[in-house]
């Protein structure tokens, strides 16, 4: 897609991240299977669910802005999901393959507060602040996905330090 | 690298990061050459200059840790690096091309934020402490530059919403 407008660039944007959600969608469910740490698997679980309703607050916003999702391709993403379908596959301790899925899925997090923290600014810069106000609320989910991964990683640091 | 242990995942991770640095200190001259705004120009010769420091740390907990910096290419930053070079050729509107090297700048960033944060997590929990400060001093710097890119895109609808 040519971007010529900051509007070009707020849909070529949400069509990137509407990529990477399916990907991570699809991504989330084989390192809730592979995670041992029930804290974590629910931690993959709750965030399986969310993404979901990010995908319709996606949907929304695209029928605001009258233009479809499909479009783009996020590399990135595909890139990351790659990355923690060979950590799976290859690590076979269990205390290191968690350490490996929570550093990975953070990656992914952090790809996310980076693309909804743009859409939110280039919603509002464009005066589409119905879509910044959906976009606003998955960024609020994405950083608590993130602190909720560091939260568990604590965890094993004084777990570790407490054996 | 095969990854048995924690210390694995560590070096593992720390490769990663050491070859996605050298790739950011080449993509950040083509950003700050492409920005028009002079605050943006600013911010990216900055973290340009970090960068190098950040290497240079990076270089240190390999020492300390007796393995060697090479080994691992980082995808993930080599594909953010060829969009942003895609974008820079790509946009012809300087506004829009700004907003779209911001944009870029963050997912760096925030790539950058999460390896860090899980290198000081694992530094900690294997008790190289010297290694965590040292990661840790790097993670601010890493917070910091994407806090001045998120101001200078507010700065952005400020100067919108007042023209």
């Amino acid at each position: 897609m040519e971007i010529r407008t900051l509007e070009d660039l707020f849909i070529d944007e949400l069509r990137d991240i509407y990529d990477a959600e399916h990907r991570i969608l699809e991504g989330i469910e084989k390192m809730e299977e592979a995670a041992l740490n029930e804290e974590l698997k629910e931690a993959f679980r709750t965030h399986h669910e969310e993404t979901q309703g990010q995908i319709d607050r996606l949907e929304q916003v695209f029928e605001i802005c009258e233009k479809s999702p499909e479009g783009e391709e996020c590399q990135a993403i595909r890139g990351h999901i790659e990355e923690a379908d060979e950590l799976i596959d290859n690590i076979e301790d269990a205390e290191v393959c968690d350490a490996a899925l929570i550093a990975a899925a953070q990656k992914i997090e952090h790809y996310e507060i980076a693309a909804y923290g743009t859409l939110c600014t280039l919603g509002k810069m464009l005066g589409k602040d119905e879509c910044a106000d959906l976009l606003k609320e998955t960024l609020e989910e994405e950083k608590n996905t993130d602190k909720r991964l560091s939260a568990l990683a604590l965890d094993k640091i004084n777990e570790r330090a407490a054996a």
